[in-house]
């Protein structure tokens, strides 16, 4: 079966509508993928960015907001909500995200976008990250625990250095088995048609 | 009929892409295309940079050249040949580009871009924007020279400012009659989709 890899961020705005079609788009073209999180800072840090850059290019963070309201009505996800922080830090969801097991991961991921994008709620908050294990049947605290074992932070960290050396500079990105770079929620169909075809 | 504004640059490699596709697209969508070209320059200079992002940030440069191959491909388009200076100096192309009519830009922007992104040539030189007005048809001597006058010179700056009030920060844009504005190549089909339908 062909794999795609889908390098997403919590804080990433195209990284959530991509994380929110991924799955049914995938089956259907008998793609299977691997959920990789992994962190945006130090790939913005080394191309000296140390913000998002819509927040360095102001018009193209405006542009982004609109695009996002464009895109969640075409895709009929619930009404994009702009976050109170942008970037909301991504460091506690990560870790737990690679505290679950690999198919646990999409619905975790896809329930704490919703958080962040449509209900306004701060990631970063142990809280918000709780709700979601609990509403999802998790033992919310022991997720959490796990998340902030020294194994799961090492394999938050080998994700992000393994997409450095794969030369991400943003996010989402989708990898495909023969080394393929996709960016962007909007090449997600192109991926899809080299995953299968390569 | 609905009408949408096409706003290019002449060293931009995904307004080439653009230019390439968007005449028979926007025929089979019934709506009428304005090609408005416009300087990047001083759009990239209000945001902080002295060059294009691809050169600031050479993991999206590199990125960038690679995407071109893969849409050549997929469009159909002739082998994308990275020109040799990047971003090419896209003044005197565009002066003439505005020095035609209306009718005659869409031909004579296609030919630049293919001189440009095809052939190798300098767009910066008065020979290649000559050998384009030749194989045209066109009297490039005279047409260089109406590029050269004042009127033409000011429709570029008014172009130019045009953009810069309308949020622009790259390209290539589309904006519909009620002032939508959709940045990327990729954003195209959307484009079309609402000039449609608003």
């Amino acid at each position: 079966m062909p794999r795609l890899d889908f390098w997403y961020e919590f804080a990433s705005t195209y990284s959530y509508l991509a994380a929110m079609r991924i799955a049914p788009l995938a089956k259907e073209a008998g793609v299977e993928v691997r959920w990789r999180p992994f962190l945006l800072g130090p790939i913005f840090k080394a191309q000296g960015m140390e913000t998002s850059p819509f927040n360095i290019y102001p018009l193209k963070g405006k542009y982004m907001w609109r695009d996002m309201a464009r895109w969640s009505e075409l895709l009929k996800l619930p009404e994009f909500v702009p976050p109170k922080t942008f970037p909301a830090h991504p460091l506690g969801a990560s870790r737990v995200a690679l505290a679950l097991d690999d198919a646990a991961r999409p619905d975790f991921t896809r329930a704490i976008y919703q958080a962040e994008f449509n209900e306004g709620k701060d990631i970063a908050d142990a809280a918000t990250i709780g709700e979601v294990l609990k509403k999802l049947g998790f033992d919310a605290a022991a997720v959490i625990a796990k998340g902030g074992e020294p194994a799961v932070k090492d394999k938050l960290r080998a994700n992000t250095e393994e997409a450095a050396k794969l030369d991400i500079f943003g996010a989402p990105n989708f990898v495909t088995a023969d080394g393929e770079l996709f960016w962007g929620n909007d090449r997600l169909e192109q991926a899809l048609a080299w995953a299968r075809k390569h």
